[in-house]
């Protein structure tokens, strides 16, 4: 029986809702059946009608509304920009209503506390759509890491580089709100940084916990950071580097990790999703595909490229199976802790970057 | 307002059913109502519980009665095998309900003009699903040459390599009907020949004349050709090659297609599908991407890899807007054109195959 | 000690003489000390004194000359354009002078012939300078099919496409005489498909048997083929195709060769030259590099890109040796042998083409 | 008139000695006539032998020597370990002798101090092998940035990544010496950081003056770093990040220089050296090739690949012009110069790396 769901935020002409929405149609496993859309009661309304959905004006009068009734919203996803995310969670959350939310966790440490604490007082689940993860050769790669293939990991280097932000882009709503700190909290250290954090973090198994950081504002006039070079290290000896940047001209999204460790090196590129560079020490490297991935994440045989939106799909249909009973999949849904360690990256950066680059312990 | 679709085949464990579906649900323009899913009734019956649908035993029950529904099917997607295209194809036709369908057109060229037939005296459509000329840097090269960036066309060279088949696979069941004559009517040829076939038709806008083909059954005892040569030559003077094979070992799904003109050349892959490289005669070559396409034929941003599945949705989403009144797009989507190409370049290869590789006009 | 090295042909302003002349100093085993550069007789003195060698006026001279010193040359390297191969080599053979001859092997079969009897009664060797076979991946490639890695060999594809030829090129002195069929005796065919035809015998070890050519020439008025399309067939019962073009716009030199057997495939391209794609059947493709090689035909680590002139150079430093008197090389450096191949290869196509593309039996 | 050349370092068995011969005959510009090969004398003796060329015990009394005789050498490589990179360059400096000298320029400040001080009161010339910088498509990018084709500098990242000394390697000739702090004076970070750091201000024109860095010895005893991650500041504003490591397993030598400006992007790899990537910032990438390059550095059409011997071999031939009277070169050849900034390179890093990353100014 298909999950229902609802969705704040994401009304006409949002980017990331309608992508969630199609995540959600693409296996079949959710029915989007209410939405507060946005906060505009006339787009919200209109928006709703498109979709052939109920309308809220607001989300805690849906909260409260979809609880109580018996065909009422099991899950919410929530798509609105980063300041917006912690009323709507904590609302659904309280209610008993799964949150499904998108990343980074919160424009704020104090938002992120207050989620936290919401969930760890609800029935309900927590998750976060860090969609990177769930492609398949991503979920190889942690699968190979966990496995020893790499021998003890010692060099980390992850990178997301986009040049959409390179020059001011007045009037593009997007560029807008992504690059206020009211409302996004950090810049390219928090739209994409925590991306290649969290990846960072999901592949390897371990967590930096010292960091030094450098960020920039090259735009001149832009109020928040462009560019963020973080350097890592790790409790194990390991060392890293982090770089996220808006201002890498030509750039789409040029996510990236790449990992050496005493037995092997892996090597994956969002530009390049479907294949998984892996050279064991003393062989040749390996070009991996879906052929040679364990995870079953994809629906299509290897060779036809799946990409972007099957990932998000793969984080929906693992999470329709979750809360449908089958737990054994939630050790790879990103949730609070995914979201909790990326809004502890973006405090220590900062923390870093005001003290010119010195060493900062995360998550302290 | 959505469109009301029924399938024929597509029950439990079929490929490319699930393939149509998912295609038709992206982007939220059908709603999937009834089917005859299965020839086992058995079978039928519980595919379609599984979605929720209307289940027939029999395609010929379901268009009399759908037809008969003023909630009934609107279009409906064929994707038996190709032996099984022909029958379902004419009763909805005739009953006055667009078609969807699997490529190649036929098994036979007698059901290949039985369909012709049929749709010529329908007020239906009908569509051909030959979905890799959906992808959004198809559709740029196609409208690069259009535009004459190549200059007068002279080269082209069109390939689909598989390796899936260099063993014979008894008790796989997608192996079996592809590699029986009286189902497939054609082997690699027909599978993903047609393929190769209609991406250069339709790109360069120009149906080679004349074809020499060698076909091959590389793997002892196989019934049907399992590789397939074929030299191409055009009225305008240009020449090209064909090579279609799923014997050629460790290749996924090898599509590509090269074209060289006077003043300019082109190159896709389909294991690079979201880059189109151009090479103008006097510069560098050019890696274009979706931040260059012009048919805006996707839902992520450029750099967001979009795949299979999407090209299949695009074609799905065209086709709601035609059938919704939109004949703008009715020139890119792929029909019955398409399709009795195609069944045209099988019958002249497999008769300049038997006369050693002579010269045979196509469609002639 | 070095072998003491003449030249015919090689003048100011000529291509491959220079090209040859750097091989041989690459590893310090030849000395150049004599040549006959030109048949313009100020224009052969003027290129000896820049390189500081004894001139000779015409080549019959010099080989008799240089065979009367007790420190004449030991080996001639002709540069010569093709139809000005046989005489030469002849006069050097019969003087007992080794013979290192740039490719084609001649501009007819019938000077392909007379060298050949003046070998065959000669005590001097004859070498062909094919030069990618000597690239450390092109033997490693070898090697691979030698060892059984592919299986029994199924589908060969050679190509070798430029687009330095897509226009008329007056006045360009390397166009002018590759494109005069008394000069060159074949255009793409002769100049680069015989290199692509040397390739893949090269490599597989087995020659077609049969041959079906299609050869063009795209650019109006040329009067020999700039475009050649070759399927093959071999005894074993494997096909392949083989494609020179020169009109390939935008094509530097795509020199490339794809193989597949039962039970492997390898793939080499020419702009990717350091690197070879081995896919075993049942596994990941492996991207081999020359820290796999075996051959042990490079100056550098691998990773260090070695390239075109070095190996030209592999062959050079092969021919010292073999010289010198280590006979354990001659297995891997083009000879005799493969020119009268590449010539019968020639002669085949020319037939079948004639012949609207019969097939035509190599060499018969 | 050939140049001629003495060595100094480079005996039987040695490996950059081998690459710098081969650099000096390429082209045909030096003759190599005099060695001071090994300061073993017997090794010495065999190994002038083997070359043909007068022997000395002592670089010292070569200088001398040679110096004094009418045909003595005008040029001297010397290709021993760091270490002893001064003694022999201030001998044959004061000597009057021009020398081309390996890169580091020196194992420490003082013994580069010394160096500088010879170079300033003699009339010879100092030329260091950062090979590298002498590739074509190098030598373009450098072009297009002085050009303004980047527009503002913004980003730069260098890499050089190595896996071969990811291990202890006792018995090693090359891993001895070269991670051993009095005979290398740096590890990763002078062996090839100060490749990757000459390669950055080569290209770019501007020398960060402001590094932070993190020197690791991954490897459990090792004396000396073997990864070394650099942040880098301009007076510009531009930032930027530099990584040495040793410990990349699987790389083989993983250089590359990545740049983002205000108006465009260029991306260049060693492991693709022929071509170099320009991303202008409102249009496609262009795949650059020789075709495109302005700087005439090879000798072989575009498509032949060139590589490592070449680019060495670019550089000697510029010596051998600029020692013949042609100044016009000069800028292109690395030097005296790039060899100080190395150093204050090494310098800085490892005072940083002392002082947990605390940002120092290079060459204060």
């Amino acid at each position: 029986m298909r999950v229902r769901l609802g969705m704040v935020g994401g009304g006409q002409g949002a980017f990331i809702g309608a992508i969630h929405r199609i995540a959600a149609r693409m296996d079949g496993q959710f029915d989007l059946v209410a939405g507060a859309l946005s906060s505009d009661p006339k787009r919200a309304r209109a928006s709703a009608a498109d979709l052939g959905i109920r309308s809220y004006a607001d989300f805690a009068e849906m909260a409260q509304a979809e609880a109580a009734r018996p065909d009422g919203i099991e899950a919410v996803a929530i798509v609105t920009p980063n300041h917006l995310h912690a009323a709507p969670a904590i609302a659904f959350l309280n209610a008993g209503i799964h949150v499904i939310c998108d990343k980074p966790l919160a424009a704020t440490p104090a938002e992120a506390e207050a989620i936290a604490a919401a969930a760890a007082s609800s029935s309900a689940r927590f998750f976060l759509t860090h969609n990177y993860c769930a492609l398949p050769m991503v979920r190889e790669a942690r699968a190979r890491v966990a496995d020893g293939a790499l021998g003890q990991l010692r060099l980390v280097q992850a990178e997301y580089l986009q040049g959409w932000l390179s020059e001011p882009a007045p009037g593009n709503k997007q560029a807008e709100w992504r690059t206020d700190p009211a409302r996004a909290g950090a810049g390219a250290l928090g739209d994409i940084g925590t991306h290649a954090w969290q990846l960072a973090v999901f592949v390897t198994g371990q967590t930096p916990d010292r960091i030094s950081a450098d960020l920039s504002s090259m735009v001149p006039g832009r109020p928040i950071d462009d560019d963020a070079r973080v350097a890592l290290r790790y409790a194990s000896g390991a060392k890293g580097g982090l770089w996220a940047s808006q201002v890498a001209v030509g750039q789409e999204n040029g996510l990236s990790l790449r990992l050496f460790g005493t037995k092997g090196a892996l090597e994956w590129r969002l530009s390049d999703s479907e294949r998984l560079i892996f050279t064991p020490k003393d062989g040749p490297a390996q070009i991996l595909t879906r052929a040679q991935d364990r995870s079953a994440s994809y629906r299509t045989p290897p060779g036809h490229p799946e990409g972007y939106l099957e990932g998000f799909a793969n984080l929906y249909s693992d999470v329709a199976r979750i809360i449908r009973g089958d737990d054994s999949l939630a050790d790879r849904v990103p949730g609070l802790g995914d979201g909790l360690s990326g809004m502890a990256f973006i405090a220590a950066a900062k923390a870093s970057a005001t003290r010119d680059g010195a060493w900062v312990e995360v998550g302290a």
